[in-house]
């Protein structure tokens, strides 16, 4: 095996040229074995390897700092920099993440996770390295769907003014997670279909030489130099920015790239080189469903099927059910996605109603002020965003929806905590971003039927409400108890005496746990609510469990500092209730990857760790 | 006066085309007048008005929806709604507010304040005429400014997929607040001195069909027909999105502007209207300082100076002050602002270290990751960033900065209440956004003195900090109170027993007046506590307290969800100290438009409303 040879940073320099394409066969079979036992993001990862070689090829390691927008496609990066040993750790544990991580590398120039940081992170880096007197070389290397997101726009627009070296890779694949939307969308593909233009420039410059006075035609339109520009670069939109671009080229030809890139380090501005990859290349059902691919369960690598079946729902089949069913039931509802139709559930709704179906690209912010605008027209907009994406949209949120006091729906799913994809996927702040926003609702439900009551009752409101749900199949327990939601209203499950459980959303199934724990090991009595509302909180219950209890324990997957419990604690400070407040919330502290039961305990909001919190009061 | 025959929206109308200049000059001097009383945003209106004539006059309101991006431009449409006489109170508390409210008239169509939402909006409010049936006008009105801002671009990428009418005007005076930066203002720059493109059109058609064969050159540039687009539009960059560009035209020739928004409305799809204005037009001291007329104080018409001439520095000029100082002994400090160098006090910075100091343009999303880029290098960068637009950056605030422990430091102006720019401007959310980010820390000086010792603390830190602090003069009281700033310390400033209050930041001057009145007139034993850290908070202060003093008062100008009473009562809890905790903060609720003075009464947190809360107990 050539890989067997890749054990740091630049070896795969002392890789003959003629070995390379065997060398990213090898990669491609480990990427694909590992993910398929492990899980991960394969159609992104088997796209870029010979991207990621070239890149390695033609820059210096830990010297050169490459910047990997989102950062899921980084496996190749990490297989060249050392960490190919550590693959059967990937995603778990202790062991390395699914994205760069400065902490794992010191040829991991910048942490990523969500979209569109690259080329701004990539831009500070090229200033540090000005400032400080070096030249090192700085790549940024972003996918065509991170491009939708406009800071990738606000980051590109800056770096037309910088006079020194910053290489921004477009890894053109013609797709995000699912097929890409908009203008420049339709402009790349354009441009992947470029023998036009290759032809035209060739031809055009041809004819006006071979005719007479064309020469003179080509001075008159070289004098004008930013429409010569037009006619004979393909780029022109990135050229209009003042971004040098140099492509298309064949993203699967590693010595093609490695020729472009190191042509690309010789400008003193900003260079972008557009590159052409196709995503799950070498993995025929990655290439033929490149959405299923795009963040992998572990499968069969003969088949393409999943090793383990689901045979539950998970919330997001719950919710991508419900809400067909709501715009059945109501024409001026309408979804919203930022380029995740699969993910949140919404691809069903969108064949069903096609015509108040939104997919906006990789753009929270518009997606949200968008839906303000359709809200405004008299529309009741949904808009399904995980809940660590919708804290790119914090203030179109305050800004745009809530002072106006507009009907937005915000289906928010991967709520608390979401596993292998670590840190900058938890989605662990919403209670607390959402909560301090003047006219919102924040709901959570405990089951999956209370996520369709929910969803209903937000139909109805005609103020922004927010439900986040988690990530992973559906609480099917407690079917019987299904009072209807009232706006503010909480439910009572089990009412007994002493200490009392408020659990938040996903918390109650725990709760029921620490419950019958709390009864059977320590004879307590102990009463249990559903929280339902999380803003406004439910004052008469707590008022009422006042009385007849010691003790509120309130549970959230969320962090303590803005959380449900403070809030819990702040009612009962205010109204002087006879009651001790106990907040079992995540600490202060972000969360890693790994399996959502390990991580659980480790922040201490399983069931053994409540239990302790309440035994050892 | 032809302006007393403008009483209601479509009045305009009925003025003869010949007088329409007339009536424009007269709006213009109603403006300058009307705002040299009150203040208010004068280059803007004063730029804008031939252009809002004009759509006025192509347009029916309220049926069409016209969309003012920020809305500070928006005083010639109040004018010409109906709202002219409402003019003595703008701005004022229970006045009219200096921008479009829906409340306010059925002519605003969508409420704005902060940048780059209206393209968005207008997109949502497109789609829902188009889902209902209907076929009325929807104007988006945006600045070159505006366009520097991420979501400006997201919705413009998903408004070219549109296929009816939606009309953005690009009202281009070359400037945003400041002067504009990044690639696509050069791009537009190119634009304006438009003739080269025209005489090249020309020039080049003229020059083919004259010579043998050129005609088929011709026909070969047509055949390719977006490259013959490229030579022949001057928008070819928004061409390229696939939106349709018509101009550019001159934004103060009302006859030229009615004519093209009127064809603009012809195309099936998405049209940009590129308009070029002058800011300031018309009065020549805001044409000569466009950035001390963006938003002006109360002026003298005939020489421009301010009526009131301030003698005490505000906390922008400390701030402007002191990074220079900052800049001196460390070369590794370095400065960002998005589009605001004099808003935040950066301009004397960016003169001193024009090497290290960055204006991004109207993109805080981009600065702050940008800034965590620095970070990264080795830098100290210190992004300046009013309060409420940091809430734009709130994902990248965690993702990009905290995640990573990068060293950071917000410098915060604008925060708390800020007056008569009224709820979108409102910094009073900050507090409680910044403490739920692990790995934050959250500062606010009692004054001047302190601002100055907690950004020297924040550069040696090493971690992200925030300092936040408020519009205004720099209180320049407690002088002799400066006790070393030291990571989560608080400041004890007056030690007696019975309540403690503990303010943070600008309450603190609040404090020690609610102090002489609970001692003077209730004879109560109060103490101060000046907190400075809001994360972490001061337990061992708070501890020490509870056991001398029955109640703790907070006083923060923040809402009370997820702010410092909140945190205060958390530990209080926690620890089980036998005290009392009284929040004081602002209500779940936005603040409108008025005197801060007035403002701070009505939600609470003035020396009086204090007062009342603590005696009243």
């Amino acid at each position: 095996m050539i890989l067997d040879s890749i054990n740091a940073a630049n070896d795969i320099k002392n890789i003959p040229e003629g070995e390379l394409n065997e060398l990213a066969q090898e990669i491609r079979d480990f990427l694909i074995q590992k993910i398929s036992v492990n899980g991960g993001h394969l159609g992104s990862n088997l796209g870029a390897v010979e991207l990621t070689m070239a890149l390695h090829l033609a820059a210096d390691l830990p010297e050169d700092k490459i910047v990997w927008d989102v950062g899921h496609q980084s496996y190749t990066h990490k297989i060249l920099t050392g960490r190919k040993d550590e693959f059967d750790r990937l995603r778990k544990f202790g062991g390395i993440s699914g994205f760069p991580k400065r902490r794992e590398s010191n040829c991991d120039a910048f942490d990523t996770g969500h979209s569109s940081t690259s080329i701004s992170a990539g831009l500070g880096l090229a200033k540090a390295r000005d400032l400080a007197g070096d030249d090192y070389g700085i790549y940024a290397v972003i996918g065509d769907g991170a491009l939708t997101g406009g800071m990738a726009y606000e980051a590109l627009n800056n770096a037309a003014d910088l006079e020194t070296n910053y290489v921004i890779v477009l890894n053109d694949n013609n797709m995000s997670i699912a097929e890409n939307v908009g203008g420049v969308s339709s402009y790349l593909q354009d441009i992947r279909t470029a023998d036009a233009y290759r032809n035209f420039k060739m031809g055009l410059e041809d004819a006006l030489n071979r005719i007479p006075g064309g020469v003179a035609v080509v001075d008159k339109l070289k004098k004008y130099k930013s429409s010569f520009k037009q006619l004979v670069v393909p780029g022109m939109f990135f050229e209009d920015m003042g971004i040098t671009y140099l492509g298309p080229v064949d993203g699967h030809d590693i010595k093609a790239m490695v020729k472009v890139f190191k042509e690309a380090r010789r400008y003193p501005k900003c260079v972008i080189v557009h590159v052409l990859t196709h995503k799950g290349k070498g993995y025929p059902p990655a290439e033929r469903h490149p959405a299923r691919f795009h963040g992998a369960e572990p499968f069969d690598v003969e088949t393409g099927l999943p090793s383990v079946n689901r045979t539950k729902a998970n919330y997001t089949d719950v919710f991508s059910t419900v809400v067909i069913k709501l715009g059945e039931r109501n024409e001026k509802v309408c979804a919203i996605t930022a380029a995740m139709p699969d993910g949140t559930g919404l691809k069903r709704f969108s064949r069903r109603f096609p015509e108040r179906f939104f997919d906006v690209g990789i753009a929270e912010e518009h997606a949200v002020t968008f839906a303000a605008g359709l809200a405004a027209g008299g529309f009741i907009p949904i808009v399904a965003i995980y809940s660590s994406f919708l804290q790119r949209a914090y203030d179109q949120i305050i800004h745009d929806v809530c002072i106006q006091d507009l009907p937005v729906i915000f289906a928010i799913d991967r709520a608390g905590i979401v596993g292998s994809d670590g840190e900058t996927h938890q989605g662990i702040f919403d209670l607390s971003f959402l909560s301090s926003i003047p006219n919102m609702t924040v709901m959570a439900p405990k089951n999956k039927w209370e996520l369709s009551d929910m969803l209903k009752f937000a139909v109805k409101f005609g103020s922004p409400v927010a439900v986040r749900y988690p990530r992973g199949i559906a609480y099917d327990g407690l079917e019987e108890y299904r009072k209807p939601v009232i706006y503010g209203q909480s439910e009572l499950i089990y009412e007994e005496s002493q200490t009392v459980l408020m659990a938040v959303g996903s918390m109650v199934k725990t709760a029921e746990e620490v419950r019958m724990v709390l009864k059977n090991e320590y004879g307590m009595h102990v009463s249990l609510v559903n929280a339902r509302f999380v803003k406004p909180i439910d004052g008469e219950m707590i008022s009422y469990l006042a009385k007849q209890h010691d003790l509120i324990v309130t549970l959230e997957e969320n962090v303590e500092n803005g959380g449900f419990g403070e809030h819990v604690r702040a009612y009962a400070d205010d109204n002087k209730l006879n009651v001790d407040v106990l907040v079992c919330a995540l600490p202060d502290d972000y969360v890693e990857h790994g399996n959502v039961s390990i991580l659980a305990h480790e922040v201490g909001i399983d069931c053994e760790s409540i239990v302790k919190k309440i035994v050892d009061r």
